[in-house]
Order: structure tokens, then C-alpha cells, then sequence
């Protein structure tokens, strides 16, 4: 059953990301001495956005904090490709995505994105849906850190009483997975899309909640790993894994696609790629090095609350 | 009129796209002092390759100089996209590639493909074709430099007496294009496909002609800029520039998609991408610096030949 409801409708929801924005931006400033670069910018065809860009930072490298609320007359493959009968509708589609890239090699990277969409045309009622996720990818991993983020999501997951951790869970290894690499991306985490199967402020209750359960989970971490000692061979080690994070949106992500598809403002797309990346060719890593702990124990699918001991 | 031949006439295009290769890379060792790292390997459902590439080198921060020769039961959708009757036929695709990333932010990168496929099936004679060309992406360009690359190309650029530069450049000039930063990716030279309209020996004449132009003519522009001085500024735009050589070979070069979607060996597609890359958020271009020669006077297709002056 879909709710009925205006195109202004969205403007609720609208908000809601925009304190979503500002809320991320302010505990990652918990860290930081450096300020958020910050563009506020318009779409010609439609709608807008505000970019928030940090770099150099003492505890990250670059992140990333965008919002952006865009509408079009005809909805672009990237959004359509499972939905055939959506194709060229008019549309509204709105999020916030982080992508943070930490100094210290023992911080992970981290990644959410909540977004909701509106489809309509003459004929039809709106239809409504939204996505999202938050998924992680160390470096030089913690187990505790690994189950945290895990059972944090695990508690969140929840809609009428029904955990849609597993399934969420699932989706988000099947989907941040370079075929290429045969690899993860990382640990995963949770990613849902089409969710519409609820009241349209539970579904947005909702992805508030993934938003913010991103942040404060990451924080905990932050706050444990981001004055851990590190070596340049440490550092060396994050500089080519980020390498796959690049291969990973340039190839695969569908957000980044439909960006670029839909003339998004590529600045603010590109933006969640690394500030400094190294491509070594055949990276020697060696048996029973540190390295080698993320891919013997890591970057595969697992069942991360079951590992907790 | 199509050539009859035999699957195993391949082996002779194979030799001396093998030979090409071993000039490459001799010519190459004039200006280094560090090896090849030399990776011969054999695909597992047919084939293989000679990956040869340099690292940190006193001239080149990186450079691959690629052969491969497989074949398979099925052609990939990359190489069949404008033509789908080839669709799933049984193929084999051999081909040289070369990607320079210099030290030296004066010296440009560049690019060579040749390539020869055959498509073949029980019913039908064998189909082939040839594929190739060259560009270049300076940092800091000279116009000497880009004017002599495009004269070299259009000497040779000779099948039967008919002269192909103005074709073969303009298909460049489309190809080497990223629509999302609506930036050419250089300066261009000359790009090829589906080539079969001479006889096969004149084609690979022809293709043998493209590698040798391209190589004997960087290093003439190797020998004059290899040496210049240069400051942390410039490295640090070479840097910032490289992405969107990342950007152009992830999100639409189809030799990269072709090469991941045929179970290619990734290692070997993905050496072309830089050694190290900076993504930096809106890079400043000022008005009348050096870097703003590259925007307002490069990255736009023109007739490089009517420059001289």
C-alpha cells in the first residue's frame, strides 16, 4: 500500500537530510582543527545541493559531507536499470552521502549514503522509495571494531517490529564487491534500496536512524584508533588499498553513475575519491605479515556478530 | 571483400605484435637505468601475455608496455556493442598496449593500442579487424610537441594512397572524451576501429607503422623535456591531472572494460593507471599561471597541424 502524498512532500524530508548534514559534520569537527569547505550550489535543470569538503586534516586525509536535492524530467538509467517501467519519468531524488579517508591507516574508511526518491508523472500517483547504507573498509582491521559496527546496525535495522539486518546485511556484501578484484570492498555493513513496503514516515524514521548510527558508531572507533602510532609502511599500505575504493566507484557504484548520468555536479560525485592513491603493480604482500591479516581474515563474506568471542 | 584465412594466420600478426612490444620497451631503456619487471602468463580459459612494466624509474614513475594474445568462446559485450551480429561467437584478440606515466611533469603521458581480432563460429568464414591508435595527455604542454605528434601521425596514416589522419583524428578527438568533466582527456592523435577494408597485410602493415610512429616520436619529445627542471607545484598539477586518466580508463575506456569483462587478467588491464594520484577538491586555476595554458589553450579539439606557425 503506497501512501499518498504531494511532490512538496518531500521537502519534509528534505530537511531532515540537511540536519542529517549537519549533524555528521559537526561530530567529525570533534576531530578536526581544519574547517569544512563548504559549496552550496544550484543544478540548472533542477534543484541543488550543499558540498562540505574537508582536507588535510589532522584526523582525515579528505572527507566528505554532501547533500544534494535534484529534480528532472526524466529519471536516468543508473536509477531505472532493475525498474524498467520507471524509465523518463519526471523525478526528485534527494540525499546525504559521507565518504571519509582518515590520516591514520588504522582508522578505517567509512562510507553512508541515505537517499530518497519521488517518480510521477500525469497519470499515476508518485510513487516513493528510499536506499541507502553505511558500509566500512579498514586498512589494518580490528576485530571489535569490525563487530561494533556490525551490531550497531544489527539494533537499528528495524521497521514494524521486523530486523532486516540479514537481509540488508547480504545486500550490502553482494553489492560493494569488485568482480574484477574478486574482493569485498571491505567488511560491509548494511545497504538496502526500493524500501517503500512501510508508512512513509516509518521508512524515513528509518533511514534517519542508519544516519545516524553511522556517525556515532564511527565516532567510537575514531575516537580509539585515530592516535594509534603508525609507520610509512603503514601508510603505504592505505595509499594502495584506496586505489581499490577508486576502482570500486569509478566501475561499479551506481550512486556515482547516476550523478554522472543525470549531470550531477561532478565535483561533489568525484569528491568521495581518495586525495592521494598509489597503484603498485602485484603489491607484494607477505604471508603472515600485517597486511596480510586483512585479506586472510577480512575481505571475504562472514557472519561478523558470530566472531564476536 | 574479406581475406580467407586461417584461425592460426593470427600467429604471424602475433609475432610481430610481439616484436613491437620488444621495441618498446629497448627504446624505453635508453632513458632508464631500472629493468622491466617481466610477467608472463597464460589465461585459464585460453591465451596469454607478456606484462612488462617499470616502477620508479629515473624517467618514468611507471610505465606498462602490455602484450596479449587469448582467445575464448564468446565475445564480450565490449566488443561487440556496435556490432551486435558478432555476439557470442568464438574470438580470438591480441594486442599491444603501452601507457607511460613520466616523471618529469614536462614530458607528456601517452598511450598506444594496436589490436587484431577474429570472430569466428562453425558456419561462417573467420571475420577480423584491426583497432589502434595513439594520444597524448601533457601536463604542460609544448606546442612543438603536440604539433609534431600529429605530423608524424598524419605521415603515416597511408593505406592504399588514402590518406586516413582526418578520420583516424577525429575518431580520437570523439573517443578521448570525458563527457562528465566535458574535457578532452589530451591533445589526441589518432584512433582506429574495425579496420578491414584493405587487405590484411596492409592493415598490418599499417597498425605495425602506427607503433613504431608512436614510440620513435615520444622519444624524441622524451629527449628534449626529460631534463627540464621542474618545482613541487608542477608535480603536484601532474599529480592532481593524473586523475583524470583514472577517470577516462575506469569509466569509459571499452579496451579496460573489455579486458575486466572477458576475465582478463586485472593486474595486467589496470597497470596503466598512475603510479600516485591526487583528487583534490576544486583545484584552483588561477588566470595567466602556467596551469591554466593546459584548459585554455589544449583541451579542445583543434586542427594541431594549421598551429604551426
Amino acid at each position: 500500500m503506497k501512501t499518498k502524498f504531494k511532490v512538496e512532500d518531500g521537502d519534509i524530508i528534505s530537511k531532515s537530510f540537511q540536519t542529517l548534514q549537519n549533524n555528521i559534520i559537526n561530530e567529525f569537527l570533534k576531530y578536526e582543527e581544519t574547517d569544512f569547505h563548504i559549496d552550496t550550489w544550484k543544478r540548472p535543470e533542477g534543484g541543488g545541493g550543499k558540498t562540505c569538503v574537508l582536507s588535510k586534516g589532522c584526523t582525515f586525509d579528505k572527507v566528505g559531507v554532501n547533500f544534494s536535492d535534484i529534480n528532472g524530467t526524466s529519471l536516468p538509467p543508473a536509477a531505472t536499470s532493475n525498474r524498467p517501467e520507471l524509465n523518463g519519468m519526471k523525478y526528485r531524488a534527494m540525499g546525504v552521502s559521507v565518504v571519509t579517508h582518515p590520516k591514520n591507516p588504522f582508522v578505517p574508511t567509512v562510507h553512508l549514503n541515505v537517499r530518497f526518491f519521488m517518480a510521477f508523472d500525469e497519470n499515476t500517483e508518485p510513487l516513493w522509495w528510499f536506499g541507502g547504507g553505511f558500509d566500512m573498509t579498514p586498512f589494518y582491521p580490528f576485530l571489535e571494531d569490525v563487530v561494533l559496527w556490525h551490531e550497531s546496525a544489527q539494533k537499528i535495522c528495524v521497521l514494524d517490529k521486523k530486523n532486516y539486518y540479514d537481509d540488508f546485511k547480504k545486500q550490502c556484501d553482494d553489492y560493494f564487491y569488485l568482480k574484477h578484484r574478486n574482493e569485498p570492498r571491505g567488511v560491509g555493513g548494511i545497504f538496502f534500496d526500493n524500501l517503500n513496503n512501510h508508512k512513509l514516515a516509518d521508512c524515513h524514521d528509518f533511514v534517519i536512524k542508519v544516519g545516524e548510527c553511522f556517525y556515532t558508531t564511527y565516532s567510537k572507533i575514531l575516537k580509539k584508533r585515530k592516535d594509534l602510532p603508525y609507520s610509512e609502511k603503514h601508510k603505504s599500505f592505505q595509499l594502495f588499498r584506496r586505489g581499490r575504493y577508486v576502482e570500486f566507484n569509478l566501475v561499479y557504484d551506481r550512486g556515482t553513475l547516476f550523478g554522472l548520468q543525470s549531470n550531477g555536479r561532478t565535483e561533489s560525485i568525484l569528491m568521495s575519491l581518495p586525495p592521494s592513491v598509489n597503484w603498485i603493480y602485484n603489491y607484494p604482500v607477505e604471508d603472515g605479515s600485517e597486511e596480510s591479516v586483512l585479506y586472510n581474515d577480512y575481505l571475504m563474506a562472514k557472519d561478523w556478530l558470530k566472531e564476536k568471542n
